[in-house]
């Protein structure tokens, strides 16, 4: 595979401590054109090991605390994030981090509604929020026209689950209601956000990185975390003013919502 | 207009103190082939002046307590409603009531977040998942065949806002982000529920009224709530087998997710 992030300067990806997140940072790092600041985030940064281990060798990986259901702890990411990528801004935002509930009719609650909907619809909301500053700061001063990594792009990773128009037939055996629900709810939040950065040059997309065998995607996903994700980063430094605003798949197709 | 209601013995309307949902009661009423039973719910009945007016001179109008937000609320109208609607059950639900936060991206909070979520995405689910077995029985014990309100309907009040594809361009100018995001949300509410009781012979859907004079739509909207409730009660009385998990407008054509 290869990638091209040869102009985009900095990557930040939450939810970097075990899983896609852990895999997009294990690439990036491992690139020939690779970002030069790779900052991988994650609620509990002294208790993800493997992320620990890899930083050990890889000075380009800066390591930040962030629990992206909290503002304070997003608060304090934004001014240590700040300082590390400069006036140069942030070029790519991966809202990555995620957590799935298993619900169905019989077994879901208003707090596993709630408490998804808050992990995977609101926080990554407020995390693009917060580091829009950064983000347009990139935008601004990023090389080549057009949107893009080169300049600014904020990737929210959604779910195929989260199409409204595919949850019917055979595909709606996976119910999953709450996860469901709440990543149409971050497809929706991707769709506002991409209107209202548009101006700003800022590319706004939802991204659907296949079914994975991680903890959450669990043992029977046809992907490996390395297909998946050398898929996704390939989609993600190709991305284009004609991807802004959509829904796509791994392989860089368009989804129905 | 010609409704017919008249193999639909029973109709329940969340959020009837106001708006839309009071408008209902009264074109219900007020038809020749109306339901035997119009349930109308309110979450705080003693403050529901024009409902209460309206009750005094139809004896087919029965006021039942319901805050949708609370489960306390819902076993309780259960139990009411049960009583009401006897062994036929109950042939059609319609979840109307709803609240809206004027939100953009500078005004958004999590609290108004996923307090939108909880009146206009979960509250809907809830209420439809506890009336679930009245809805059966009706289903069950229905006239005639295929699905539609002579056997039982679930309508959920959806939003032209919820629309995800739709919110592009000067669309995308009307924010309420918390709305859009909750309505949204409600919409795949409406596909889950759609696909978990087709073999009940349920039918569902998700309508958007139009813009409308309410406290809601404002004063400045197209519609006035009788021309919107005629035709929404119109579609109602006319679903069909192939509107069944589909997001419809108050004249009955398909919208995109
Ligand atoms: N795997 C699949 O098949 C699949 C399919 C479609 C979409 N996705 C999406 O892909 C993304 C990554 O999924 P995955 O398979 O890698 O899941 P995973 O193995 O369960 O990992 C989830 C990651 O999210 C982090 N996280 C959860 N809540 C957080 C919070 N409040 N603050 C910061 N980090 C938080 C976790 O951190 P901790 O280690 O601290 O818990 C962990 O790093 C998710 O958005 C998921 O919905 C996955
Ligand atoms: N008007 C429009 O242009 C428009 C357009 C698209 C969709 N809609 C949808 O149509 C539906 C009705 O809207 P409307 O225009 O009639 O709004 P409205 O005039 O603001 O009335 C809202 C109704 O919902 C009730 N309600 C809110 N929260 C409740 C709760 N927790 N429990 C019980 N009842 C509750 C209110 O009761 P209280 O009187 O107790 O507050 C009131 O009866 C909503 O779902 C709305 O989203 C409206």
């Amino acid at each position: 595979m290869t990638l091209n992030f040869s102009k985009c300067q900095s990557v930040l990806i939450t939810g970097a401590s075990r899983g896609l997140g852990l895999q997009m940072v294990k690439q990036l790092v491992s690139n020939a054109e690779r970002p030069k600041k790779i900052i991988a985030t994650a609620r509990k940064p002294e208790e993800a090991q493997d992320l620990q281990q890899l930083a050990k060798s890889h000075p380009d990986i800066h390591i930040v605390p962030l629990d992206v259901v909290s503002d304070a702890s997003i608060d304090a990411a934004v001014k240590e994030v700040s300082s590390i990528v400069g006036p140069a801004g942030l070029n790519c935002l991966i809202n990555n981090a995620g957590i799935l509930i298993d619900t169905d009719l019989n077994t879901v609650t208003r707090d596993a509604m709630t408490k998804t909907f808050e992990s995977n619809t609101v926080a990554p909301l407020f995390v693009t929020k917060a580091f829009l500053p950064l983000l347009k700061t990139a935008a601004a001063a990023g090389q080549g026209s057009g949107m893009g990594v080169h300049r600014s792009a904020v990737v929210n990773i959604s779910s195929l689950l989260g199409s409204i128009q595919l949850n019917w037939g055979e595909a709606a055996n996976f119910k999953t209601y709450a996860y469901r629900v709440s990543k149409s709810g971050l497809n929706m939040v991707t769709r506002c956000l991409a209107a209202a950065v548009e101006l700003e040059g800022i590319l706004c997309v939802a991204l659907h990185p296949g079914w994975v065998r991680t903890d959450m995607g669990g043992p029977e996903a046809p992907l490996s975390p390395e297909e998946s994700v050398s898929s996704v980063l390939s989609v993600i430094s190709g991305l284009t003013d004609k991807d802004h605003g959509e829904f796509l798949s791994y392989v860089g197709e368009k989804l129905p919502w």
